[in-house]
């Protein structure tokens, strides 16, 4: 029996470890500036993104503590999506995994500079380490770039603060929730099957699954938004609904929302179906997780 | 006689053209995301960065037109960095090349992102596309991601927003202007350089160049900012002493800060006579501009 919550803790604690060799020491000029870099990088995440490429790479075959420092970039550009998000301009958020937002800590301008700091620093990494040849190397970069940026999770971003306080349509919500999440989930998991060198035809299988796993990933956090327990997520219950922002139980209630995510649940784990079982239960397990997710 | 005036003329038009290539459409969704990385983009900028780019490659004997890819990124860097500085809880600056600053357009959620699209694109272009052989450009991304992240133009500008309406000694003064315009300034030329393949040796010696073009370009601009003419200057003059922030003049006297300025100069232009002369008259006309600067 595969035992989920031992594989997340372990794959977390790698993550954790090379995280803390792959940014500038707290001890680096100018200090606030490192000091704050870690303060959200080490906030308590729980390292999905990194953890999904992982997975991804031992999916295909490939050595999973050898996509460590892509996994890790991904977690620094993660992160400084959403210190950037919860800046007052965007989405004001006070608490961010039960501790006080980057910019309430260190200033808004602080917050800005740390989330310029950790996208770029990504790059750094993302060509500095790794034991890929140059041209897949690239090829990650490329992939990470494009689900990152004007095309990706900005659009997604930008689209979602020009609907606030607007009623979307689903077409909308869609087109917010496949860039904001979807591309950056897609690109861990295809970045990951990179390092291990897949062949297309697995690629596009985990293609498969990483859209379905965004897509469930959006309606629960949906749903844990509407009906949550603030406790539990470290971040206030309803805050969606309070900008007036669309969500999936909003439009479609929250029993259709349910089914919706069980729907792309199943759908991702067909499409795992084109890889080797054996190699598969790590993913399999994390989308089926969703279901029951509550923070 | 070389031509500086239609060098850098010509130049600009490369590269104007590629950027409009480069940058996702006007067209492109979000629409309002897309027309304020136009807006910012081609405000007039003296496309400073990725001419001397273009210039360090051809003096290392290389393609110009082949470096036009991380030129381009270069100024995408460039104005992400602008767009960022130029925000309230930065800089606050209104007006920037005689236009009205993106947030004072678009507000300050678009403006922080669209300096975190074009970062990110930056990363994507360099990644796509260029002639060079998969190793030397992810040498070229390292270089680049290096010279603008947490230990270079992000280190020296959290240094400057630290340091606001502070005394600053002259080792603080040089560390801001060293990480924040110099890295870049040296990422430029470095990079046009490796895109022609240069050799250690001549790296070495655009490496200096480019070390003492940084500090004789900051310290003009100090003094421009001192005694220049607003009109001409497109911002105000004057504008870094209201912020309390120390200048070289503030710190040496406007005569004693032009005499250092020279230094640089004839220091830049030392560097580069290891370099085949008939290969360096751009670079040479562009060090020794900065002597008579106004804008």
């Amino acid at each position: 029996m595969f035992d989920l919550k031992r594989y997340l803790l372990e794959r977390a604690s790698w993550i954790n470890e090379r995280l803390a060799d792959f940014v500038p020491s707290i001890y680096a000029k100018p200090f606030l500036l490192s000091e704050a870099i870690h303060y959200s990088l080490f906030a308590g995440g729980k390292r999905l993104r990194p953890i999904l490429c992982v997975a991804s790479a031992e999916a295909a075959g490939g050595d999973g503590e050898a996509a460590l420092p892509v996994a890790c970039a991904l977690e620094m550009i993660h992160t400084y999506s959403l210190v950037h998000d919860d800046l007052p301009c965007m989405d004001d958020d006070d608490y961010r995994r039960g501790k006080l937002t980057s910019h309430k800590v260190y200033g808004e301008n602080m917050a800005i500079l740390v989330g310029d700091a950790l996208l770029t620093h990504a790059f750094t990494v993302l060509s500095s380490y790794g034991a890929e040849d140059p041209a897949a190397r690239l090829q990650i970069i490329r992939e990470i770039s494009r689900a990152a940026g004007p095309s990706g999770m900005v659009a997604g971003q930008t689209q979602d603060v020009l609907s606030e306080g607007r009623a979307v349509d689903p077409e909308t919500l869609e087109y917010i929730h496949v860039h904001k999440t979807g591309d950056m989930f897609a690109a861990a998991i295809r970045s990951g099957a990179m390092t291990a060198g897949a062949p297309d035809r697995m690629l596009d299988a985990l293609t498969e699954y990483a859209e379905a796993f965004g897509m469930a990933f959006q309606i629960t956090d949906d749903i844990l938004d509407m009906a949550g327990d603030s406790g539990k997520m470290g971040k206030t219950a309803g805050g969606d609904n309070k900008l007036g922002k669309g969500t999936y139980p909003s439009l479609f209630g929250l029993e259709r929302s349910r089914e919706m995510a069980r729907d792309f649940i199943r759908k991702g784990l067909r499409a795992l179906e084109a890889l080797p079982e054996e190699r598969t239960e790590p993913l399999r397990a994390i989308i089926e997780y969703l279901a029951g997710r509550e923070t």
